[in-house]
């Protein structure tokens, strides 16, 4: 996959700035560069160029002076593609980027697929492949949240406590193997007890991580918080007041809302996507049955629950409802009771029920109106504290990568059939099968193994001129 | 207008890359980033660092690694504001590139204004007003033509002219009021006759820049291509045709286009600024004679005039009308006639007609049809190349800019009136009031004269970090 042609593309936001970078890599890419490089003033060539200085000169085309540029040389191996390589930082000016562009690739340099820099770090050696994925959702990275996990993948956290696992695993391997060779004298190099207790400790250690998915997916994507609650209680009107914009249609008519809608806003350096549910009743209209249907999956995939009540509504049998509703819940996820509607409802009654479902349910209630937009700053200080508790501390590292999630599972599972091998005495050459799988899957995560065809899946994500 | 305070700004496009760059500029700018800055591996601080190197390392809030980034270090003199100056190249995640610009200003920097790192190229002498202005133009640039012009305006083309011209003129300024000094004396220092010939030759180099606007705007700007004709010869099937899109509302009903809709393609490198009108005729309706009001307009604004006949009508007068109409344009446009709908028409009549056109007019006369596309192509090849002779060549100096304009057209007439004094024998006193005139207008364009007021609206137009 990795081939000797210099690559070129532009690595700076699309569109008109004060400054583009241009970004050249390839064994040929000083020489490439300083064919159409003149420098100003110093008269000094690239090629004479010591590694991390720049260059004042002008890209010129034949005697055409496309522009006055800042050229960066890296020497090979100290750049981030590991090959020698050149950042041209011109005028952000659309023609001038697309013009030297054009120019270096008329001299021979190639354009540069997506994430092709990137790859060429993975394959030359200067990052393993779950930290090549981080740079694409650190580039990606839209909140406070996201930024550090995918910093912390990028800077090995993630990997480097795959590869001590697998390495400890490998030793064991290696015994194993040793054995097949002298299968017919029965012995046993490799100690059942100790492997047995390794293996106990990565699948502790991989399971770990696969949970972590769901709380780095929820990073990733947005915690979710889905608004539940019979009809007409003001969930949309409590979604646009969240959103502070009429992103859902609101009416007095029951069963306004049958679609999901959703939409993320950022609280405290995290995203949080909102999702508005259809409310939930009996009923016989088809599209209405529809939409509570995918209100019950969208109370599942929550992370938070915003169930609202009527507070202007006189509730008899208000507890026994939301007690039911809390017992479908999982302990993954977290309730909040609102009642709703305060600015119509009697304050000391609203007051009372807030304190019985307090006390029934130990889970926060809070009164608000999601039309007046009383307490919803303390309805979102109540949600940023979830998120706060959720997020990982700086030891502990988070999974985001469904391709690293889905490979974790696989090696879990393989653990669970070398232990399950270990318990029925299992011979050395069947229980080898399965730890090859394991390793298999965790090496498929950091690279260690891996084809073309999964890596360029992987790149294909990435933008132009990383 | 210049002050001592750090100023820092994203320089790259806004959004999402794989690199954005940070510019941060002030005597305490290697300080300031010095403060936030871990470097990797070489340990060596930004403070030690040899000017125009490149440094790897980590922008850190404390202990919070914010991202690794690579930092380009310039010492005063030698950057483009002159002074110290650093660039942050870091990740384009659109977090990451706030996160940096926020710690900076935590730490003492202060946001840029649009176009204040060049103000302070040009407070610090690094380059003179017009150049400064160029600067916008280039990365504002869209087309090669418009490129090219503020490539050679920046690179001081222009302002070595206008210096030299002011140079010469403030030498004989000088004799003059040397003469006032000595008036009891009645001595004449300062050569009339000489005085006579510098100020004809300058004043014809000024009416020489003056009248390049016209072509410099139109590079700027998109050559203005007016399309006119009678109602119903398909004007806008051609503006529809030559754009690509249907733009213009197209009917069978003559009168159907009232508005000049214009629209800017480029051909060869050259923006081309189309502009369909209402068709020329008498009518009653008032919104349509507004329009045909709007369309002499457009045709005196032309640069190129593309006059539309309808090759299937039975022209008899088809001739006197075309005539009267080219003897209403300057001899600085173009007209193309352009006989249209040679789908429906019989070809030797229009052949024809097109031969008595030629050869009445000395006019390029060309037979096309807008709707099936018959013959665009040679009309787009015949507009490249009227663009391409308009073009100036590589040495002769365009002005494209408004503001220079102005000022070229008033040191012009306090040219106009030292010659006029001169030829009246004007006191010396009172040829050095018309001398200083011309001076302060030529001398406006370089910022050799200037205030904060011109100097705050040059620069508004800038785009941050530039």
């Amino acid at each position: 996959m990795l081939d000797n042609s210099t690559i070129v593309a532009i690595a700076t936001p699309p569109g008109m700035g004060a400054i583009a970078v241009i970004r050249v890599s390839g064994s040929e890419a000083i020489t490439l560069t300083n064919g159409v490089f003149r420098p100003v003033k110093t008269g000094k060539s690239l090629l004479e160029s010591k590694p991390y200085t720049l260059h004042y000169g002008e890209i010129v085309d034949l005697e055409r002076v496309i522009d006055e540029v800042l050229v960066s040389v890296f020497h090979a191996p100290h750049s981030y593609t590991g090959e020698n390589a050149v950042e041209i930082s011109c005028h952000g000016s659309v023609v001038i980027q697309q013009q030297i562009l054009e120019l270096l690739i008329r001299r021979g340099a190639r354009l540069a697929q997506p994430g092709e820099f990137t790859l060429r770090a993975f394959l030359n050696g200067k990052m393993d492949l779950s930290q090549a994925e981080a740079v694409a959702d650190l580039i990606a990275s839209t909140s406070e949240a996201e930024r550090r996990v995918a910093m912390q993948q990028m800077r090995g956290g993630f990997s480097d406590k795959l590869k001590l696992l697998r390495e400890q695993l490998l030793k064991f391997t290696a015994l194993i193997e040793l054995e097949l060779d002298f299968s017919e004298e029965d012995v046993e190099f490799a100690d059942r007890k100790q492997l047995e207790a390794l293996v106990c400790s990565i699948h502790e250690e991989v399971s770990r991580l696969a949970d972590s998915f769901s709380m780095g997916n929820a990073i990733k994507q947005g915690i979710p918080v889905t608004i539940a609650g019979k009809p007409n209680v003001g969930k949309s009107t409590l979604l646009n007041r969240l959103l502070n914009e009429e992103k859902a249609i609101v009416s007095e008519i029951a069963g306004t809302t049958r679609d999901a809608i959703e939409d993320t806003i950022q609280l405290a350096g995290m995203n949080f996507r909102f999702i508005d549910t259809a409310g939930l009743r009996h009923t016989t209209d088809e599209v209405e049955s529809l939409g509570i249907a995918r209100t019950h999956s969208k109370i599942e995939q929550a992370k938070v629950v915003l169930y609202l009540i009527d507070a202007a509504e006189s509730i008899s049998d208000g507890l026994t409802e939301i007690e039911k509703f809390h017992q479908k819940l999982t302990n993954q996820q977290t309730l909040m009771v609102l009642l709703n509607k305060a600015d119509k409802a009697e304050a000391q009654h609203t007051e009372q029920l807030a304190r019985n479902i307090e006390s029934l349910l130990h889970c926060k209630t809070l009164i608000i109106s999601a039309k007046s937009g009383q307490n919803i700053n303390e309805l979102t200080q109540n949600l940023v504290n979830i998120g706060v508790s959720a997020q990982p501390d700086g030891n502990n590292v988070v999974v985001t990568n469904a391709r690293h999630y889905e490979s974790l599972v696989n090696a879990r599972e393989s653990l669970e059939n070398v232990l399950s091998g270990l318990k029925s005495n299992l011979t050395g050459d069947l229980l080898a099968v399965d730890i090859h799988q394991a390793l298999y899957h965790l090496g498929s995560i950091t690279g260690e193994i891996t084809n073309d065809e999964v890596l360029g899946y992987i790149f294909s994500k990435f933008c132009i001129g990383k």
